[in-house]
């Protein structure tokens, strides 16, 4: 029985909190907001961002993160465009020499940095590791069966962290490649934009299948020239993410590229909706990274054009088909 | 403009006579049934297999396979099981010296042979290509866009057909990885019975993009363990294949699962209906093979010991949640 500090209470850290609760550990779930951790600690329902789901008795909430902190594994799943901030205001004692599991996926959009990046900067006396798979939240918190990539440079110091953190419905694989591991979790909403737009324009399975392919291989690509590998981009930090993120409505990216592709423009989409589109920042910051990093990226190119206003959906389609014929890796 | 004998005339073969013919090649479909080959050439619509698209005046049926051999560029595309004794019966003197481009998916289940092999064997004299990628026939007979990979070990000799095959609405990508190539084509229909089991039993989506995911690393373990490479699974013959098999009950295997899943008997379910479950026999080919190379492929191995009466899908699936956990590629 170890103890845990889930740092975020979203949908995706209470799950994760209530997943290692009913493991058995001793689980400090820190939420920004006083009243929603009494809410949860009283109620034993996150009703803002998890309903439906009755939370573990192993599982309590605290708005205090020294408290969270003095747990012995540290799990952060805050958005990534906030983590440098939380990050940054853990008490550095408590932090030391411990392991940290970030569990947001994206980029910092101000500086173009994986999670990884940000963290060590923040954090340089901690065990970094990236917690990255297809996972929807309202699955595992019921307890349904599940699996991620764990990535850490230390594979023999992870091995504490990972006994804990899996379960038999919570399967975690491990890798030492951290960079390739975070580029699924954010070009995968790039993707699924793109899945989008070809599912409203009524291109076909064949389509969609061809462009999520070659997407993976432009994930595999830029993974490559950032230092990791080719290889994890094919697990499940990639291609399992990919698989639940292109093809369904639920995912915010999907619908948005369903959106454009029916010819709204995005600023009535973003307009219209509350909370983040993910894809949409980040294929801005994924455009720069392969320009800046010579990388070819035809498809996430071709739909910044489109964002940007350059090109319009139907030039960018013809763009992309009408490329000279390479080999499938190169 | 390019003389191509397509050889067979089911959904795949018409539609891939349509969309050469579309390209502007003088196509020869071959038809075993001269009847068929006769109503094609005089409706325009090939009734049986791919009604409601009607073909376009290049293309011109025939029963007589010398004819259809006298083409440039020939393009078999039997079932797997049909594919040695056509190729056999083909007139040696026009084939040697020319391209076969080799539609099958599937591994010949009495040899448990590949078509490439099994193409090499009967047609020695002949350039072996094999085309595979996610294409459902009635897409690519509309003109949908759509690509797919095209394996050859000879990379230069394979451009003049891969250049007549191709169009914009069909790229092709090149590799000589012929081995990984068909590996995607054959393992992802038994991925799709398991993914049919996942879905009748409600484990969730996270369940079926996991297994999914880890039914593609058993197929990359089994390409490089038969001289493939990894790598190629990643492209438009694994992972593009996959994407479009997993998730639609238009597939006959992930139907198949899914009644499996549900509790039908696998005498019950291939009895009630007509034609090949090709994920079936295939299974129980590969799980063979991988006995036989000593290659670990767990989930076709469960699959087959369900198949075989030796496990009930319950305690298969807690089988393979209790496997010791390790690390994501190895």
């Amino acid at each position: 029985m170890t103890k845990i500090g889930v740092i975020g209470s979203g949908a995706w850290g209470t799950a994760l909190a209530q997943s290692f609760a009913r493991h058995g550990h001793d689980v400090v779930l820190w939420a920004r907001d006083e009243s929603l951790a009494q809410t949860i600690n009283q109620t034993r329902i996150n009703k803002t961002y998890l309903p439906h789901h009755e939370l573990h008795k192993n599982l309590y909430a605290t708005a205090d993160l020294g408290e969270t902190c003095a747990a012995d594994i540290l799990v952060p799943v805050v958005p990534a465009q906030y983590m440098r901030a939380v990050l940054e205001s853990m008490p550095r004692e408590s932090i030391d020499g411990k392991t940290l599991v970030i569990c947001a996926k994206g980029i910092e959009i101000s500086s173009g940095k994986f999670m990884s990046q940000v963290a060590s900067e923040t954090c340089p006396g901690a065990r970094i590791a990236i917690l990255s798979g297809p996972n929807f939240a309202h699955e595992v918190a019921k307890g349904l069966p599940a699996a991620a990539t764990l990535a850490c440079h230390d594979l023999e110091g992870i091995l504490p962290a990972r006994d804990a953190l899996a379960s038999k419905s919570f399967r975690l694989y491990l890798t030492d490649d951290v960079i390739g591991t975070q580029i699924g979790g954010a070009v995968k909403n790039v993707i699924a934009i793109v899945s989008g737009i070809v599912a409203a324009r009524n291109l076909g399975e064949n389509a969609r299948a061809a462009v999520v392919t070659r997407g993976l291989n432009e994930m595999a690509r830029l993974s490559e020239a950032m230092g990791g590998r080719r290889e994890t981009l094919m697990g499940l930090s990639g291609v399992g993410d990919l698989i639940l993120t292109c093809s369904s409505m639920q995912s915010r990216n999907f619908s948005c590229g369903f959106a454009l592709g029916e010819g709204k423009t995005i600023q009535d989409i973003l307009t219209s909706r509350s909370g983040i589109t993910e894809g949409i920042p980040t294929t801005e910051a994924l455009a720069k990274l392969a320009a800046k990093n010579n990388i070819d990226m035809p498809i996430v190119a071709a739909l910044q054009s489109c964002l940007s206003g350059e090109m319009d959906i139907d030039t960018a389609i013809h763009a992309l088909m009408s490329r000279p014929l390479q080999a499938e890796f190169e």
